[in-house]
Protein backbone atom coordinates (compact mmCIF):
# COMPACT_ATOMS: atom_id res chain seq x y z
CA UNK A 1 0.00 0.00 0.00
CA UNK A 2 1.42 3.52 -0.94
CA UNK A 3 1.89 6.04 2.36
CA UNK A 4 0.63 9.36 2.78
CA UNK A 5 4.09 10.64 2.55
CA UNK A 6 5.65 8.99 -0.57
CA UNK A 7 2.25 10.20 -2.45
CA UNK A 8 2.37 13.46 -1.07
CA UNK A 9 6.46 13.75 -1.02
CA UNK A 10 7.48 12.31 -3.81
CA UNK A 11 5.11 11.82 -6.45
CA UNK A 12 5.53 13.69 -9.36
CA UNK A 13 2.19 13.09 -10.71
CA UNK A 14 1.03 14.98 -7.65
CA UNK A 15 3.73 17.50 -8.00
CA UNK A 16 2.26 18.11 -11.84
CA UNK A 17 -1.30 18.25 -10.69
CA UNK A 18 -0.48 20.81 -7.86
CA UNK A 19 0.17 23.41 -10.86
CA UNK A 20 -2.07 21.99 -13.68
CA UNK A 21 -4.26 19.53 -11.56
CA UNK A 22 -7.63 21.96 -11.89
CA UNK A 23 -10.02 22.74 -14.73
CA UNK A 24 -9.41 26.06 -15.85
CA UNK A 25 -5.32 25.97 -15.51
CA UNK A 26 -5.58 22.56 -18.12
CA UNK A 27 -7.79 24.94 -20.48
CA UNK A 28 -5.83 27.96 -20.51
CA UNK A 29 -2.69 25.37 -21.96
CA UNK A 30 -5.08 23.96 -24.44
CA UNK A 31 -5.93 27.69 -25.58
CA UNK A 32 -1.91 28.57 -25.16
CA UNK A 33 -1.60 25.40 -27.54
CA UNK A 34 -3.80 26.95 -29.65
CA UNK A 35 -2.18 30.35 -30.21
CA UNK A 36 -4.29 32.19 -27.75
CA UNK A 37 -2.27 34.94 -25.51
CA UNK A 38 -3.80 37.90 -24.21
CA UNK A 39 -6.13 38.20 -21.06
CA UNK A 40 -9.59 39.14 -23.04
CA UNK A 41 -8.75 36.22 -25.69
CA UNK A 42 -8.52 33.56 -22.98
CA UNK A 43 -11.57 35.24 -21.22
CA UNK A 44 -13.63 35.53 -24.29
CA UNK A 45 -12.47 31.74 -24.83
CA UNK A 46 -12.87 30.27 -22.01
CA UNK A 47 -15.50 32.02 -19.98
CA UNK A 48 -13.85 32.15 -17.05
CA UNK A 49 -13.98 35.24 -14.09
CA UNK A 50 -11.69 37.62 -14.04
CA UNK A 51 -10.74 36.91 -10.92
CA UNK A 52 -10.04 32.94 -11.39
CA UNK A 53 -8.45 34.21 -14.86
CA UNK A 54 -6.04 36.60 -13.70
CA UNK A 55 -5.11 34.26 -10.66
CA UNK A 56 -4.34 30.75 -13.04
CA UNK A 57 -2.53 33.15 -14.99
CA UNK A 58 -0.36 34.37 -12.39
CA UNK A 59 0.16 30.87 -11.49
CA UNK A 60 1.35 29.57 -14.27
CA UNK A 61 3.74 32.27 -14.47
CA UNK A 62 5.16 31.56 -11.17
CA UNK A 63 5.41 28.19 -11.90
CA UNK A 64 6.93 28.82 -15.41
CA UNK A 65 4.05 27.62 -17.30
CA UNK A 66 3.74 30.74 -19.08
CA UNK A 67 5.51 33.80 -19.88
CA UNK A 68 4.36 37.22 -19.25
CA UNK A 69 5.78 39.49 -21.74
CA UNK A 70 5.24 42.95 -22.78
CA UNK A 71 3.59 43.83 -26.19
CA UNK A 72 2.51 47.46 -26.00
CA UNK A 73 4.32 50.12 -24.20
CA UNK A 74 1.83 53.06 -23.44
CA UNK A 75 0.09 51.63 -21.59
CA UNK A 76 1.94 49.08 -20.97
CA UNK A 77 0.08 45.55 -22.23
CA UNK A 78 1.23 41.85 -21.38
CA UNK A 79 0.85 38.88 -23.23
CA UNK A 80 1.19 35.34 -22.01
CA UNK A 81 3.27 32.57 -23.76
CA UNK A 82 3.83 29.11 -23.34
CA UNK A 83 7.55 28.00 -22.19
CA UNK A 84 9.08 25.47 -23.20
CA UNK A 85 8.02 23.90 -19.73
CA UNK A 86 4.26 24.93 -20.87
CA UNK A 87 4.54 23.19 -24.41
CA UNK A 88 5.56 20.31 -22.13
CA UNK A 89 2.27 20.04 -21.16
CA UNK A 90 0.83 19.07 -25.06
CA UNK A 91 0.59 15.71 -24.30
CA UNK A 92 -1.14 15.90 -21.43
CA UNK A 93 -3.89 18.17 -23.32
CA UNK A 94 -3.56 15.55 -26.30
CA UNK A 95 -4.46 12.74 -24.11
CA UNK A 96 -7.22 14.42 -22.67
CA UNK A 97 -8.55 15.38 -25.97
CA UNK A 98 -8.34 11.92 -27.09
CA UNK A 99 -10.09 10.48 -24.45
CA UNK A 100 -12.93 12.87 -24.62
CA UNK A 101 -13.23 12.09 -28.55
CA UNK A 102 -13.53 8.73 -27.48
CA UNK A 103 -16.33 8.88 -24.64
CA UNK A 104 -17.92 12.49 -25.39
CA UNK A 105 -18.69 12.96 -28.46
CA UNK A 106 -21.87 11.62 -29.12
CA UNK A 107 -23.77 13.68 -30.11
CA UNK A 108 -20.78 15.64 -32.37
CA UNK A 109 -21.30 14.48 -36.50
CA UNK A 110 -17.00 14.59 -35.49
CA UNK A 111 -15.12 15.39 -32.65
CA UNK A 112 -14.42 19.36 -33.02
CA UNK A 113 -10.77 19.45 -32.71
CA UNK A 114 -8.27 17.20 -35.01
CA UNK A 115 -4.61 17.03 -34.27
CA UNK A 116 -2.46 16.57 -37.13
CA UNK A 117 0.84 16.59 -38.72
CA UNK A 118 1.83 20.34 -39.93
CA UNK A 119 3.82 18.84 -42.54
CA UNK A 120 1.14 16.70 -44.25
CA UNK A 121 -2.02 17.47 -42.50
CA UNK A 122 -1.99 13.57 -41.36
CA UNK A 123 -3.69 12.53 -38.23
CA UNK A 124 -0.94 12.11 -35.46
CA UNK A 125 -1.70 8.65 -33.69
CA UNK A 126 0.01 8.13 -30.21
CA UNK A 127 2.20 5.66 -29.88
CA UNK A 128 3.88 3.26 -27.27
CA UNK A 129 6.81 0.84 -27.57
CA UNK A 130 9.04 -0.71 -24.99
CA UNK A 131 12.51 0.64 -25.11
CA UNK A 132 13.87 -2.44 -24.46
CA UNK A 133 12.06 -5.25 -27.06
CA UNK A 134 11.20 -2.36 -29.23
CA UNK A 135 7.22 -3.97 -29.08
CA UNK A 136 4.13 -1.98 -29.43
CA UNK A 137 2.55 -2.01 -26.77
CA UNK A 138 -1.47 -2.21 -25.58
CA UNK A 139 -2.14 -0.54 -21.95
CA UNK A 140 -3.22 -4.25 -20.92
CA UNK A 141 1.24 -4.53 -21.56
CA UNK A 142 2.05 -1.88 -19.31
CA UNK A 143 2.30 -1.40 -15.68
CA UNK A 144 3.57 1.22 -13.00
CA UNK A 145 6.49 0.39 -10.66
CA UNK A 146 7.09 2.46 -7.80
CA UNK A 147 11.23 2.88 -6.83
CA UNK A 148 11.02 2.61 -3.26
CA UNK A 149 15.12 2.62 -2.79
CA UNK A 150 15.07 6.21 -4.65
CA UNK B 1 -10.75 33.35 -32.25
CA UNK B 2 -12.36 31.06 -30.41
CA UNK B 3 -16.18 31.32 -29.47
CA UNK B 4 -17.17 30.87 -25.99
CA UNK B 5 -20.15 28.49 -27.07
CA UNK B 6 -17.88 26.43 -28.92
CA UNK B 7 -15.39 25.96 -25.75
CA UNK B 8 -17.83 25.52 -23.72
CA UNK B 9 -20.58 23.25 -25.41
CA UNK B 10 -18.35 21.22 -28.01
CA UNK B 11 -14.70 20.88 -26.97
CA UNK B 12 -13.72 17.48 -26.09
CA UNK B 13 -11.20 18.57 -23.95
CA UNK B 14 -13.71 20.67 -21.77
CA UNK B 15 -16.08 17.80 -21.44
CA UNK B 16 -13.30 15.31 -19.99
CA UNK B 17 -12.01 18.25 -17.69
CA UNK B 18 -15.72 18.34 -16.40
CA UNK B 19 -15.03 14.88 -15.44
CA UNK B 20 -11.66 14.73 -14.28
CA UNK B 21 -10.24 18.37 -14.50
CA UNK B 22 -9.35 18.10 -10.48
CA UNK B 23 -7.00 17.44 -8.91
CA UNK B 24 -8.08 14.69 -6.40
CA UNK B 25 -9.79 13.15 -9.01
CA UNK B 26 -7.02 12.23 -11.45
CA UNK B 27 -5.28 11.36 -8.45
CA UNK B 28 -7.64 8.48 -7.74
CA UNK B 29 -7.79 7.61 -10.92
CA UNK B 30 -3.78 7.04 -11.02
CA UNK B 31 -4.53 5.20 -7.37
CA UNK B 32 -6.84 2.56 -9.16
CA UNK B 33 -4.44 2.29 -12.25
CA UNK B 34 -1.59 1.35 -9.41
CA UNK B 35 -4.47 -1.22 -8.06
CA UNK B 36 -6.02 0.43 -5.32
CA UNK B 37 -9.62 -0.36 -4.94
CA UNK B 38 -11.32 0.56 -1.67
CA UNK B 39 -12.06 3.30 0.59
CA UNK B 40 -9.95 3.39 3.31
CA UNK B 41 -6.90 2.46 0.75
CA UNK B 42 -7.82 5.67 -1.48
CA UNK B 43 -8.18 7.65 2.12
CA UNK B 44 -4.71 5.95 3.17
CA UNK B 45 -2.91 6.39 -0.14
CA UNK B 46 -4.17 10.13 -0.68
CA UNK B 47 -5.10 12.08 2.75
CA UNK B 48 -8.13 13.42 1.09
CA UNK B 49 -11.09 14.37 3.57
CA UNK B 50 -13.63 11.57 3.43
CA UNK B 51 -16.54 13.79 2.39
CA UNK B 52 -14.25 14.79 -1.04
CA UNK B 53 -13.18 11.37 -1.11
CA UNK B 54 -16.65 9.79 -0.88
CA UNK B 55 -18.43 13.15 -3.89
CA UNK B 56 -15.15 12.13 -6.05
CA UNK B 57 -15.74 8.03 -6.08
CA UNK B 58 -19.74 8.91 -6.96
CA UNK B 59 -18.62 11.52 -9.49
CA UNK B 60 -16.20 8.70 -11.32
CA UNK B 61 -18.87 6.02 -10.56
CA UNK B 62 -21.72 8.34 -11.88
CA UNK B 63 -19.74 8.86 -15.40
CA UNK B 64 -18.66 5.20 -15.95
CA UNK B 65 -15.22 5.45 -14.57
CA UNK B 66 -15.17 3.52 -11.63
CA UNK B 67 -18.00 0.42 -11.02
CA UNK B 68 -18.65 0.14 -7.46
CA UNK B 69 -18.42 -3.55 -6.50
CA UNK B 70 -19.91 -5.70 -3.49
CA UNK B 71 -17.08 -7.64 -2.26
CA UNK B 72 -18.63 -8.23 1.10
CA UNK B 73 -21.92 -9.14 2.04
CA UNK B 74 -22.79 -8.55 5.76
CA UNK B 75 -21.95 -5.96 6.55
CA UNK B 76 -21.72 -4.84 2.58
CA UNK B 77 -18.99 -3.58 1.75
CA UNK B 78 -17.70 -1.96 -1.66
CA UNK B 79 -14.23 -1.34 -3.76
CA UNK B 80 -13.79 0.75 -6.70
CA UNK B 81 -12.84 -0.81 -9.86
CA UNK B 82 -11.54 1.24 -13.32
CA UNK B 83 -13.84 0.41 -16.02
CA UNK B 84 -12.41 0.30 -19.12
CA UNK B 85 -13.34 3.99 -19.87
CA UNK B 86 -11.10 4.85 -16.71
CA UNK B 87 -8.69 2.78 -17.62
CA UNK B 88 -8.36 4.88 -20.62
CA UNK B 89 -7.39 7.36 -18.98
CA UNK B 90 -3.62 5.65 -18.19
CA UNK B 91 -2.11 7.93 -21.13
CA UNK B 92 -3.41 11.35 -19.21
CA UNK B 93 -1.92 9.89 -15.85
CA UNK B 94 0.95 8.83 -17.74
CA UNK B 95 1.94 12.16 -20.05
CA UNK B 96 1.41 13.99 -16.36
CA UNK B 97 4.08 11.85 -14.99
CA UNK B 98 6.61 12.04 -17.92
CA UNK B 99 6.06 15.94 -17.20
CA UNK B 100 6.22 15.64 -13.38
CA UNK B 101 9.28 13.45 -13.91
CA UNK B 102 10.76 16.43 -16.14
CA UNK B 103 10.07 19.37 -14.39
CA UNK B 104 9.49 17.80 -10.58
CA UNK B 105 12.26 15.52 -9.55
CA UNK B 106 14.90 17.42 -8.58
CA UNK B 107 15.18 17.13 -5.67
CA UNK B 108 14.78 13.26 -5.70
CA UNK B 109 17.55 10.38 -6.02
CA UNK B 110 15.47 8.89 -9.51
CA UNK B 111 11.49 9.43 -10.23
CA UNK B 112 9.64 7.41 -7.88
CA UNK B 113 7.41 5.76 -10.46
CA UNK B 114 8.29 4.06 -13.94
CA UNK B 115 6.20 2.74 -16.34
CA UNK B 116 7.56 -0.25 -17.26
CA UNK B 117 6.95 -3.21 -20.17
CA UNK B 118 5.11 -6.06 -17.62
CA UNK B 119 6.47 -8.37 -20.55
CA UNK B 120 10.13 -7.41 -20.27
CA UNK B 121 10.26 -4.73 -17.55
CA UNK B 122 11.35 -2.18 -20.15
CA UNK B 123 10.67 1.23 -19.43
CA UNK B 124 7.51 2.75 -22.13
CA UNK B 125 8.53 4.96 -24.68
CA UNK B 126 5.41 7.44 -25.84
CA UNK B 127 6.08 8.23 -29.51
CA UNK B 128 3.65 9.91 -31.81
CA UNK B 129 3.42 9.13 -35.53
CA UNK B 130 1.82 10.60 -38.70
CA UNK B 131 -0.91 7.95 -39.45
CA UNK B 132 -0.75 9.73 -43.24
CA UNK B 133 3.41 9.54 -43.93
CA UNK B 134 4.30 7.54 -41.00
CA UNK B 135 6.77 9.81 -39.86
CA UNK B 136 8.03 10.28 -35.66
CA UNK B 137 6.80 13.35 -35.25
CA UNK B 138 8.33 16.01 -32.46
CA UNK B 139 6.31 18.14 -30.71
CA UNK B 140 6.82 21.31 -33.29
CA UNK B 141 5.59 19.56 -35.96
CA UNK B 142 2.23 18.99 -34.55
CA UNK B 143 -0.84 21.27 -35.19
CA UNK B 144 -4.30 21.23 -33.33
CA UNK B 145 -7.24 22.18 -36.46
CA UNK B 146 -10.68 22.68 -35.37
CA UNK B 147 -12.54 21.39 -37.15
CA UNK B 148 -16.01 24.09 -38.02
CA UNK B 149 -18.03 22.55 -40.05
CA UNK B 150 -18.92 19.80 -37.71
Amino acid sequence: MMKRTYIGERCTVARALEVVGERWTLLIVRDGLLGVTRFEEFHDALGIPRNVLTARLNLLVEHDVLDRVPYQARPVRYEYLLTAKGRGLAPVVRALLEWGDEHYSDDLPEPPTKVVHAGCGGRVLSRTVCENCHRPLASSDITAVRVTGG
